[in-house]
């Protein structure tokens, strides 16, 4: 699998760790790099020499989207869906700073762009289930069964990659199993078949930014929001629902990366709380949305979601009439930076 | 895991491979098998000493089902479910005569029988996806995002286990690749999400049948029948669509078994040639297919599955008419033979 440095960015947010990007420098440097710093513009992000990238702070922002700047998280790492936004490559892979390197059962370094990429390259598989998981992969097929009018598959948008050591637990999980670690790597590659959410997390993630970048908006969230950590849901679920609607596919499992740090449990059920009660109607929201043959795009689409959100979620909260109005800014901003030619 | 001698059987068509009781004897003896023989019923099936078991050949199923006995295929290994019906345990496993014990990546042997009591002990979770897979396993949980409302789960109907060695292909995929294995060890145990269809194989498979097993039907296959090879997976369909209705899950990976040998895929190709052609029409149907809400048992839903058969896939050909009064007279039989008192 060659790199595809002229078809993918990676996005960073703030990098408070001085190892990282050394970590990755064999599979990074190929790259561009677009980092975005979620605190105080003044403080200054350390790129180590070798690295091809562009960093944008708080005023970069502001001074880039003017009076639509709010739609940004600031003070929370949602805030790297502004990279999303400004890149202009084809797909996007966006990780954390405390993911490095994982290692598969044999002890080699795995690739994880190379495996991502893979996956974004294959076709998926959504609307019948395939018992032996990806059935493009070397030595896998379709079983038994399988209809042969869906083996040709649909265009993969989404790759979201797993996690070894710390596990991406809510903050109730995190303080019931505190010393839980995934040990396990589980060799698959699958679809979330049609109709099924998922909570996809942004640590480790690709996706097709053509395709399915306009609906990959990481929200509001961190300061003055009433809520934190559902920045990489709420792209999740509004994506599964798009993905779905526009008939291509969202896969999940490999490639893994090492998650190194549990973040603060308390500090995160304090974030998370809100969330915990509004995913209850949220998610039934979602998963009962149906979308307008009309509209064939990400951006149609979320805009037509936008207005659903409104009317759906704003009654559990002002705050969806904040957000509805969030997506609708972001879309308006997206339309300014990737003018069609 | 103890094991569950007085709520499992295990249900056996023909064993033509004398090896197949004793490789697996440290496993089967301490259960009740049940042997059912599909061909000529004067041959002597030999079951070695210290089984306890109880076998039925043809005649057998005439003397006991009479003038419905026609609804039990004939020359086809689709005679199993004449096993299920005559069991008077809780669960079931079945398993094929050219299935081994498989080993796992450290070399160990895989306690198939284990593994499945384990799947089908722990609950389902077929309303949202967990991307860490099961989260009932030791060392896994739900991630950040699952709904908190869902943990719960729902009870595991189906336990269906997949194969080391010759996967479970289709005769063209066997032709087009003759010598592919399946190597690959995923250790992993997912719920097929609600609404979602899979292609569920009968080599190694293992149910509640007090909850499903009157929809666990293997169909009409084999002699005088059109198309052979589909009856595990006309079971697969029934039974996920009632298990949706019913709100109870079925799981499909782990536990592997050896599948030691090829079928001939000229012969293959004869059986599932129509197969081929009506399933492209068959999981529409099935995916289209909503049951009343008054039918709550696995036994009225099948009843009602059938006339929907008759109706909506009787004009793909005459079989599918007899096939929905082979589902009735199926449950006659086993309302018959499973008497509440």
């Amino acid at each position: 699998m060659p790199p595809l440095q002229d078809q993918l960015d990676i996005v960073i947010p703030t990098i408070r760790n001085l190892d990282f990007l050394e970590m990755w420098r064999p599979f990074f440097q190929p790259y561009h790099l677009i980092i975005v710093q979620d605190g105080d513009p003044t403080k200054k992000i350390h790129v180590p020499e070798g690295f091809d990238y562009e960093l944008y702070n708080r005023n970069d922002i502001e001074r880039i989207l003017g009076d639509k700047a709010w739609c940004i998280s600031f003070k929370d790492s949602a805030c790297r869906c502004f990279g999303f936004m400004v890149s202009k490559k084809k797909y996007i892979f966006t990780i954390d700073d405390d993911c490095f390197v994982a290692k598969n059962p044999s002890g080699e370094d795995i690739n994880v762009l190379e495996q991502h990429i893979k996956n974004l390259l294959s076709p998926s598989t959504p609307y019948f289930f395939n018992t032996l998981y990806d059935p493009y992969r070397e030595g896998a097929d379709f079983v038994r069964g399988y209809p042969f009018s869906l083996r040709e598959g649909v265009v993969t948008a989404v790759s979201h990659g797993l996690w070894l050591n710390i596990p991406d637990y809510d903050a109730p999980t995190q303080m019931v199993k505190p010393r839980e670690r995934n040990t396990r790597f589980v060799d698959a590659v699958m679809t979330v078949p049609k109709g099924t959410l998922y909570p996809m997390c942004g640590m480790n993630l690709a996706f097709e930014r053509d395709l399915i970048g306009p609906a990959m908006y990481f929200g509001l969230m961190g300061e003055g929001q009433p809520i934190g950590r559902y920045d990489d849901m709420w792209a999740g679920w509004c994506t599964k629902v798009i993905c779905d609607h526009l008939g291509v596919g969202c896969k999940t499992g490999l490639p893994y990366l090492w998650h190194s740090k549990a973040s603060n449990p308390f500090v995160n059920l304090k974030k998370e709380y809100k969330g915990i009660f509004w995913q209850e109607e949220i998610i039934p929201f979602f998963q009962a949305i149906t979308l307008s043959k009309e509209n064939t795009t990400a951006e149609a689409c979320y805009l037509e979601l936008a207005e659903k959100v409104r009317k759906g979620l704003g009654p559990i909260d002002p705050y969806f009439i904040k957000l509805a109005d969030g997506m609708l800014a972001w879309i308006a901003c997206w339309q300014m930076m990737n003018k069609k030619e």
